[in-house]
């Protein structure tokens, strides 16, 4: 017989009865997210909770939690909620504000784009010959006379089925609805002016919704959540370990994802008086992992080589075969993908920015654990996927977070005093990828540490050495967590290891392009993350080609903006169809010369210069 | 201006005019049905013609001819039909026996039907390229590749969900199914000798299944079943009714038949040995009430005037939208309907008996609570429905029952004696349709009724008064339920409505076609109820119009057997469309003629003569 723990979680005050199980797990049952950038293995030290109360018996703590948390930390009852286990009894757990996801609000796309709408729905009023003895045609083929057809080729039995009360219930005058050449609905009345869509960016991080009006192309309400599949992994690789090992465990993460989006849009339709059926059509884009996560595709052979994604076409599936909460036969369309690791989000960020359209060479790059690379004009694209890891999104940095309120985003060290701004102006809790980018770069040109990114001199005033010599960013007297907010070389080197990634990529696109890299006419900084970063810096460290300034684009959220053309424009689905067959993956693993420019692009060249902005 | 091209098929020997096109598409344009599992992309090699003679211009051998056919072969005039075209003059084109469709009997019915077997399903066995780091193309994109195709147009999420893991598991060998041009399955290894479907009739009373081999056109198993919707009425009228009062009592009838095909399927699944995922498609016929409750669609509206289905035409839905428990992705597909009270069960009949192939003039009648009167030829075909209540199914009749074992089916009253035969050889417990047939007739010659069905003397001695008259057929002594059978002037009447009914249908049907009742050519006899019938006493009593026996064909199980024709041919289903496209239907309730009619057709007016058979 298994027996029951009883797990109460404070200050939330919720408490679990389950099986014997760890600290995480439980949490996740009582439906609270906690942090778990590593995907509960151990390894990212996030997932801090205090054991306040026990009466029973908790498991010892684990090798990694020795590692990661002081013999004092111990000693007050903190472990790791991955590692621990309530083997029995009760137990009182505290979650720490910094231990727990937080979302940051989101803006609009920085870019206007033009676009002619011509959704893949259309709606046609139809006024009905009433039926008489003498014109005893059925139901439906009264219908098609009534659209100037001679029949309609394809029609849902859930709409047939209710076709005759509808017809009748609506005294014969009624809104014929299509996607494309298939009739999706028959509604009562005039409802042309009710044509509703949505334009999903699923990221890794971070869920973002628009709520688009398809007859004049205004998006009417907006709303965002994290990705819930965070709980299994904050990177793509150990979600693909997650869903490769049980086909539950694949649909696990997909409904993760459905019964996000879904409470996003009951939140939409209440504030824009929407109702959910004159929902016709979802446009989604996301990279290659969080596409095929979402409809339910194994990603376990995108993991291995030679990385192979199921599809990379668009396609439409019916909302009802994903339970998506809009009309059930209405749509759901993904992009197109490029590759393994080139996602439809990529393309979105190309649609867009329409790179494409332009004579000028852009730079389109879009940061993430794999950030991806696009390089080219009218004429031809060459796009790679760069593996830079977690680290600008604040993972694998022993004091790094995402970019939430209390996330340091700039730091400044000038005559040896460091100042910093954090998000939300509130007591500095980590710091984020911006801040890292900052950090770094000031601590080269302030000559605290070296090109390679090692200590300069380990005396210096602000470097502490108990232990592994740490630069204290913050003292612990001023953050929220009264712990100092500190740097060390690992952490440096994690950064340096990232941005060489993507130095070597945006590299080998102008080689492969026929370009130098400072000639490049734009850059497009594609994602929230690239609204937020310090241009000079982050030119200075090489993460970004030299460039005049004024050629760097700060685009936003671009893929979500990717997402909603396409969803207002059939003719913007098909152009970028024929785009995508001229562009060129550059696949980095079996580029000979990736190794040595990788390599070559890890250390610092260039210090920044404190001129007034 | 388009140039014409003309090409005579060998042996056929038929010849066409065209516009230049594909050999494939002028012998569809013949008649010919070439093999083409690829879907005429040149990919599957089955198309193979030989060009024998030419006075003009053909194109030359494309990359796909030269891979599947060999110099010697070309040399020979040996083409792929799909892929040669004829770009002006004439040519003779021989096609190869293997190249064509097979042609089978259709069997299992009384009728000795030609089919050319080529069914909406198809497959195609495909070995896949390995993908490699050089060749990373997407699994689907991949499939799509090996299929000669650029891209496959629509795919299921459920099978392109599994798909990566299909292939895995196959070894990329595996065998793709098309429902015309849709994909519908991947299937691991080569399965191209597992193709089945089922025909179903959905009578009123009796659910009648064949599960077809695809591949040769056999039916390899047969099944049926009550229709369990009679708990709710005999007549179609009462089911109108209880679907009417609430969307629950229709899902429920729905739902009755579902099941009830679902156990059938799964008994024939046993007994042929057949894997339920391995059945594509499941054509479906019945009266268009058994046909809009089995799809969920109200038939309401079929029960007032002006009578109205909610549709005529043919339509396909995946299984899944109905749980049959075939392929999840299979379709299930309807015959067209005529009308609110000619189903598609009389366009089967129509598939099956071919009338509108043959110059003669052909009634097809099949009786029922509803029968469907079909007249006509190759010209023209005029059609009602005759409302002739549940008489002849031994409702509403005192001592009245179904044709099962047990029933009186035959009866003869000889000098005054009465001798019957029953179903089986039992103890008779009651009477059927053929039986009443019998009884009235004799009892009208032995001068023991009227013509209008009244009892001449009610001192007769097989006549009791103890209450409602009644004339003792089988004494309770000799009977299984140890009661009296016997038929009071009210069965007698009951019957004599509905043979009125039927007279006056096929009056007017004769009169609409221009032809007098004793000169129809051929009375095909559609239904099992008509294969019991004496014909002569048919005839005498006017059932049926008096004609040589010999122009009287019993056809038994029509209505499967064109469900079967259809499910073996997409031709067939096409054809069947333009036929119905020139039928008159005629309703018998707006005819001014048929009051009058239906009363002179009431009486009795021939007496039957006992000679020797």
């Amino acid at each position: 017989m298994t027996s029951t723990v009883t797990v109460t979680f404070e200050p939330d005050g919720t408490t679990v009865k389950d099986v014997p199980r760890s600290i995480l797990e439980l949490a996740q049952g009582a439906g609270i997210v906690l942090r778990s950038e590593c995907g509960g293995t151990g390894a990212c030290g996030k997932c801090r909770v205090q054991i306040v109360k026990k009466y029973g018996s908790i498991s010892l703590p684990s090798d990694k939690e020795r590692k990661l948390l002081s013999g004092a930390e111990l000693t007050q009852g903190y472990r790791l909620a991955c590692q621990v286990r309530v083997l029995s009894g009760k137990a009182t757990i505290y979650i720490p504000k910094e231990s727990r996801n937080e979302v940051r609000e989101i803006s609009g796309t920085a870019l206007e784009g033009k676009v002619v709408i011509a959704p893949a729905v259309k709606k046609v009023r139809c006024v009905l010959a009433v039926p008489t003895l003498e014109d005893p045609r059925p139901d439906l083929e009264r219908l098609a006379e009534s659209l100037g057809r001679a029949e309609i080729p394809e029609i849902p039995l859930s709409v047939l089925a209710v076709l005759p009360e509808t017809l009748r219930s609506a005294n014969w005058d009624v809104t014929a609805v299509f996607y494309h050449d298939s009739l999706i609905a028959v509604e009562a009345g005039d409802t042309t002016k009710e044509l509703y869509g949505i334009a999903i960016d699923i990221g890794s991080s971070k869920i973002i919704c628009h709520l688009v009006d398809l007859t004049d192309g205004r998006t009417i309400a907006r709303e965002n959540a994290e990705n819930p599949q965070i709980m299994y992994g904050e990177d793509v690789v150990s979600r693909i370990t997650f869903a490769a090992k049980a086909p539950e465990n694949l649909h696990r993460l997909q409904s993760l994802v459905v019964e996000t989006i879904n409470s996003l849009i009951v939140r939409m339709c209440a504030a824009a008086q929407v109702a959910p059926d004159r929902i016709y059509e979802i446009v989604f884009d996301g990279n290659t992992v969080m596409h095929h996560l979402f409809l339910g595709i194994t990603p376990k052979y995108i993991g291995v080589s030679p990385f192979l994604p199921g599809l990379k076409s668009a396609v439409s599936f019916p909302a009802r075969d994903l339970g998506l909460a809009i009309l059930p036969e209405g749509k759901v369309t993904s992009l197109p993908l490029i590759a393994g690791y080139v996602g439809s989000d990529a393309v979105a960020d190309l649609m867009l920015t329409k790179v494409y359209e332009k004579p000028e060479c852009s730079l389109v790059i879009d940061i993430g654990t794999n950030s991806e690379l696009m390089l080219g004009n009218s004429e031809k694209i060459v796009v790679c996927s760069a593996p830079s890891g977690p680290s600008f999104e604040g993972a694998q940095i022993s004091s790094g977070m995402k970019a939430v309120g209390g996330a340091i985003e700039t730091v400044k060290i000038e005559n040896g005093t460091v100042t910093y701004t954090t998000i939300g102006n509130k007591k500095p809790k980590g710091i984020c990828g911006s801040g890292i980018i900052d950090l770094v770069a000031e601590l080269y040109s302030a000559g605290i540490i070296t090109k390679t990114g090692k200590f300069v001199d380990l005396s210096h005033p602000r470097i502490i050495t108990d232990g592994v010599p740490k630069f204290v960013v913050v003292p612990k007297e001023e953050t929220e967590t009264s712990r100092d907010i500190t740097i060390t070389e690992k952490d440096i080197n994690e950064f340096l290891l990232a941005k060489g990634s993507l130095r070597a990529g945006w590299t080998i696109l102008a080689e492969k392009y026929g370009i130098e890299p400072s000639q490049i006419d734009r850059i497009w900084l594609a994602g929230s993350f690239g609204t937020h970063i310090n241009i000079e810096n982050a030119m200075s460290l090489e993460l970004l080609p030299q460039v005049d300034k004024s050629r760097v684009v700060l685009a936003g959220e671009t893929a979500v903006g990717g997402s909603k053309i396409a969803l207002l424009s059939g003719h913007e689905r098909n152009a970028i169809v024929s785009v995508l067959a001229k562009v060129r993956y550059v696949e980095l693993s079996v580029e000979k010369s990736f190794n040595r420019e990788y390599l070559k692009s890890i250390p610092i060249y260039h210090a920044i210069s404190h001129t007034p902005a």
